[in-house]
């Protein structure tokens, strides 16, 4: 028998009393504490309600997973691990041999930070885009940068978790990965993120010294928050109650702000460089193919498939507003190159 | 004082003793159900735990919510729901009115659906889209199914929880949901829900009786599910710990495949329309510039455009992809429209 257990986001305190008991009766008792930090005084804790063996499972052990299931195929054995059991991927691994191998598991859910954070900050939680990592690493950056794009683009909220290694007893602090951030935006210059992008930074949530800061990253950057463990948002679009909540919940030091507001999709660009340039493209053409019956009808229709373009872009429909601008500009493009003109493209 | 407190997934037995204190001594206690249906017995058995008065909280009253924040500045007070408080928007608000009225106001989290179900589907949490909801309503669909469309074409994972409406005790079923989808297909025809779609339904999730039943929807919408609450989720590509999971942890009734496969987004359907109809195009159009020494150029640049919408596509980058093919129609169409052809826009 393999037990899942969750520890939830505020500790021992919050195991019910059916959950300790099945804790104190294990044979076997691991507390991973490589998803998330575990104090001292909680392992302690742990250890003195079990009657049975009590061992701390470094990352290696429930990847490995041998030792664990070896144990479970004889013994009611209980994994314990910070928030939900679930939301570390070795878990749910291991959970799929245990029952390859025929063994019985059971999970007592808890609560996790990332349903946690979203209501501790003010948010709405159907408004949250995809959860992104961020490590200490600028070379690692292309893919949470990509993400909180997408999720701009999309207005939903970026809840970002940030690097923890037991081992070396390293957590990521929200500062630097904030500077990271800036970094990535360097190279990628998206305009994704920049000093005055509105952030929350999420300290010990669900811990009785939790604290939740908001505001401008150029501001955030130079708070200390605290021991660890925190999480970072970057919010999307702001429904009103959001703005509110912020403001009233959170140690607010700047007003929120929408921050898809400025986030502009590649289509959006590549509209906003193209129109302009292809209808002064057109311009200067157009004199050449004066009276040149034959040609009139690719003058005006270079014309209507700019305008196109325009109004395709304002109705939301980016991918025929690209095509109806390239296609103006292949038109137009066709009259230069005939008559010794650059191109334009 | 303001209590939320969460129930969890899995009701009154995984509550800890400090919150049952908690929910003991307040003077008055809420119970909502709006959100999600709570049993009889449930109710009873926390009604029998308070020494204060114990009220179920219509959605009015929650929303209204003047009630409950009288009773707050001068009593210990108490809102519990199922699951935890906060995925409700409702809550929220009441907990940012609270803190402007200088009521204190404290949460004690707990498992929710969301992150509890994706854990226990064998689903990686991290790659999971927006989460959306199904009413039982055609009309309301299509946010939905642009939902599933974007979280498709992302490869993330679609949780879909199902109406509730306590008033009417009316929850609505997977089958129905699972119908919707299918039917508003038909109107908006982006293929990207047939009846091969693999769907994971969760039934119960965190009670003794929960059930996970996966596979096409052409099988599911025939089996039945037994009591709500049930949620489904559309999986995304699927990690092949995530098939193996959901082969050994669910009532498989099919192979999982990857939903996301064959999703196209609107560029790659312009892309396979419009590059072999512009090939064409141009090869019609060749023979009548032979020899035209000025618009050789625009013949070869052709080419080339077409070449490389072809080649962005598979870099993934749609937008060039997109701006290259409309820009190859142009130079074509102008040779077209020229000698009197038509135009192949």
């Amino acid at each position: 028998m393999l037990w899942f257990i969750g520890l939830g986001i505020s500790g021992i305190s919050e195991l019910s009393e059916r959950t300790r008991n099945i804790i104190k009766n294990a044979e076997m008792v691991y507390l991973e504490s490589f998803t998330s930090p575990i104090s001292e005084t909680e392992k302690e804790e742990l250890e003195s309600i079990c009657n049975g063996e009590f061992k701390i499972a470094k990352r290696w052990l429930v990847e490995d997973g041998n030792e664990i299931i070896d144990n479970a195929k004889e013994q009611e054995t209980v994994l314990i691990s910070y928030g939900d059991p679930y939301i570390a991927t070795t878990h749910l691994e291991l959970k799929t041999r245990a029952t390859n191998d025929k063994i019985e598991t059971k999970t007592i859910h808890s609560s996790s930070i990332v349903s946690s954070l979203i209501g501790e900050v003010g948010l709405h939680y159907y408004k949250v885009g995809k959860v992104l990592t961020i490590m200490n690493d600028p070379k690692s950056m292309i893919t949470p940068y990509n993400t909180i794009f997408d999720n701009l683009l999309n207005k939903t909220h970026s809840v970002i978790l940030l690097e923890y290694n037991e081992d070396k007893s390293f957590f990521l602090q929200p500062q630097d990965a904030l500077s990271l951030l800036l970094d990535v935006e360097k190279t990628q210059n998206r305009k994704v993120i920049s000093q005055e992008t509105f952030a929350i930074v999420a300290s010990r949530i669900g811990r009785d010294d939790q604290k939740i800061t908001s505001g401008r990253i150029t501001n955030l950057i130079k708070k200390e928050f605290g021991e660890s463990p925190h999480s970072i948002i970057i919010t999307g679009k702001l429904h009103f109650t959001e703005s509110d909540a912020i403001k009233v919940i959170t140690e607010c030091l700047d007003e929120p702000i929408d921050n898809s507001a400025d986030v502009k999709s590649i289509s959006e660009q590549m509209i906003e460089k193209y129109v302009p340039m292809v209808r002064e493209a057109l311009e200067e053409i157009r004199p050449h193919y004066e009276d040149l019956k034959e040609y009139e009808n690719i003058l005006i229709n270079a014309k209507l498939y700019i305008d196109d373009a325009e109004n395709f872009l304002k109705e939301g429909k980016k991918e025929y507003a690209v095509l109806s601008i390239g296609y103006a500009d292949g038109l137009v493009d066709a009259l230069r190159i005939a008559k010794g003109f650059d191109p334009k493209m």
